[in-house]
């Protein structure tokens, strides 16, 4: 049990945690963009010079992309060693002009900090930094071993990770994993996530004549590349809401009836969604249920498209060119790889007459499960009881964090906690992305709370 | 017939009437674009201070868009009167990364001018004026009365035109009206145009959720609106090249024997288009020649498409909005108020479910078809023989002018003579616009004939 002369510690704190974080979000560390790489590596030296603070032995690896941070302290022979990933790197902020604030000003607003990279994950993995400082200012040293890894790739698909993984594997050692990158349930309904979809994001170019055309003069006799676009796109989904690559459901894994009727009983609320989404009604694959739909059946979804004349008024061309980004997010035991080759497949049977297409994949993760039975689990959720007043439930997360199927699969870790302090209607990748105080706080007391479980 | 002296006249200020192009194409007066209002007055004050220098009473007048220059020089009582239109607003140059010299600043090159504007309408109109200073320089009068009508909104729709027209018909009135604003046939086939396709523009914008959505957490309980917008471009036409919008083809006037056989004589060069347009084959509507596709024959097409994130790599988004501008090219007897009508109606019968839509209008031209058989068509073949040493053949334009249509049906204009100097491949519409000089020179000729032949 966590001594409570620790929690009263972070009780003290709680403004300064959070104006440190206010800090960590004003870094634009924006992944995807080659723009904001120096940003990107200032993210980790911030982290950096946060563990060395803290006295860890810490480093920051350059990679052919950004950089990762490794520490350690390790001072209690004999006792566990946990692990605890996070990423410091965020989705593009755009939409700008959708953001009430702006992405990269944090602002505190009725019990939320708002701004890029709040949820998603910076300020989630924070909570571990904190919780080590409280334990340490109390107790001047940890109840287990703990390692920390920290990179600047989760949001383009952590591309340079398995190597460093693999290169690193007895540094990286440990009995146990934790990652906060997910969500409660919903809103005072704290989880452990024992599944996670994976993801396939590839990038549609059609090339059809080799310049705009005059939409008079030409009509009627090319094919036009965003009418072929349209077209391919409109293929891929089938009317009962299912994807129509052929293979595409090969490998998906039967939802089971006692995992269907544990999440019938979680009582999704579907109207309080309806109402943050914005919409008249949910859609989707037939013969499923809302919730099983958005975390344990796979889907297919275009995430931009673009071609021809987007500016005001009319103009009155046949575009060269048109293209798309889409993804897919898969189900144990499909893979990623597998699904990239049937979807170039299904796309050049599809391409109509008189245009080309270019297929490029930007971004894989492979889906997982994760064992839910097992002593560490039990001991993450009296950390979260400690933390959140409140036992947890078990929940699937619609969303991939590549590096979870790695360290399963590349490590064989089997032990791995993932522990979301969020909420769904945080705003990840949306605008306006937020984090409750009261949920920040509540991390920070679990993940104390979770060295101490551990070390029974 | 034109005095010799006046053709001697013309050929020895060549570079002159060039240079002047010069500084008109240089005016950005793009009329879609409401930052560009004032390049528009510009150019239309330019037009107005040389129509004033060749001793016309010009005027230039405002409207609720842009304005129009109306000029006359009517000294000729007993002769006929000509009424000369043309247009100084331009297309937006964008993609501006595809010219290879600024739209703006042109720049001559293996014997064409390249600017945006080069041939649509400013080099083509400019012909007239050229012509008429010409004849001055020699002869101190013209030969018949001459109105000068040039506006600011064609390649908007001329949505401000018809009252001026109305308001104004006796100041119009005229024998017979000049159009410059198409093409020869092909180079070194001069035509005169019969017909031209009219113009429904609308777009469509497709409301999802309120804001863009985590793909992972909310992928399979939502209609995506790209993949929404897919869908019904893609119910738009059918797999045999047809429009799908029911009662679209019921005004379209069959093509006559006498005119697919009359076509199928003008031995349409497929494999060059081919080349120009760099595509492998030639597409469209099923049982139908390209070049009856092309000019005499109805079309739809995606004239630019958007939604959610095209910037560089990956994020994993659904966008809360998509949208598209579509525009569909009419032949007689279709109308373009009916045929929004028609498409307004479908769209909304194949809208998914759980997103809105909203239709936009944009743009529209009714089709038109002028006589070929009377008097002043037959003095325009003469004046094009003078200016280009070829009788012209009769043919179809696939492109739109707003003002033919409202001439024959709101003024009760019969003669109305549509005459191109450029050549299909001038680039109207697309990157690197262009003018062959020579046709430049033939047009100035051939314009200034007219004016002589007309008088006869």
């Amino acid at each position: 049990m966590i001594p409570q002369e620790i929690l009263n510690k972070m009780d003290g704190n709680r403004r300064r945690y959070v104006d440190e974080l206010l800090s960590f979000l004003r870094i634009p560390s924006v992944s995807t963009y080659s723009q904001n790489a120096p940003d990107v590596r200032r993210a980790g030296e911030w982290i950096l010079n946060h563990l060395k603070r803290l006295g860890f032995q810490a480093k920051i690896y350059s990679t052919a992309g950004h950089p990762i941070v490794l520490g350690e302290r390790c001072e209690m022979p004999g006792r566990p060693t946990l692990l605890i990933y996070g990423h410091y790197d965020v989705q593009p902020p755009e939409p700008i002009d959708e953001w009430r604030t702006p992405p990269f000003n944090p602002v505190i607003q009725d019990g939320y900090v708002y701004g890029r990279g709040a949820t998603d994950d910076k300020g989630q993995f924070f909570t571990y930094l904190k919780a080590i400082e409280a334990v340490l200012a109390v107790e001047s040293k940890l109840p287990i071993n703990v390692k920390v890894l920290v990179e600047g790739e989760e949001e383009i698909g952590s591309p340079n990770l398995v190597p460093f993984l693999k290169s690193r594997a007895d540094d990286l050692k440990a009995d146990a994993v934790a990652i906060s990158d997910g969500s409660q349930f919903t809103h005072g309904i704290p989880a452990i996530t024992y599944s996670l979809r994976g993801l396939s994001y590839l990038q549609l170019e059609i090339q059809g004549p080799r310049f705009d055309l005059h939409s008079g003069v030409f009509g009627g006799v090319i094919t036009n590349p965003v009418q072929a676009l349209s077209d391919i796109i409109s293929k891929l989904k089938k009317d009962d809401g299912t994807v129509a690559i052929p293979g595409f459901y090969d490998n998906v894994l039967p939802l089971e009836k006692w995992e269907r009727d544990e999440m019938a009983n979680l009582q999704f609320d579907e109207d309080s969604l309806k109402a943050y989404l914005g919409v008249q009604e949910l859609t989707g694959e037939e013969g499923y249920t809302p919730l099983e739909r958005k975390s344990a059946r796979p889907t297919l979804d275009v995430n931009g498209i673009w071609g021809g004349f987007a500016g005001e008024g009319a103009k009155t061309i046949i575009p060269a060119k048109a293209g798309a980004k889409i993804s897919m997010r898969l189900v144990p035991n499909q893979r990623s790889e597998r699904i990239n080759r049937l979807f170039r497949e299904f796309i050049h049977s599809i391409t109509p007459r008189g245009v080309t297409v270019n297929i490029t994949e930007l971004h894989g993760a492979d889906p997982v499960l994760v064992s839910r039975d097992e002593k560490n689990v039990q001991a993450a959720a009296k950390a979260i009881e400690t933390g959140f007043g409140k036992s947890p439930v078990f929940i699937r997360e619609g969303g991939s964090i590549p590096i979870v199927n790695l360290l399963k699969e590349v490590l064989g870790f089997e032990s791995i906690l993932l522990l979301g302090w969020g909420s769904p209607d945080d705003g990840a990748h949306s605008p306006n992305e937020r984090f409750l105080l009261d949920d920040f706080h509540r991390g920070i007391r679990s993940a104390a709370a979770l060295l101490y479980e551990l070390a029974l």
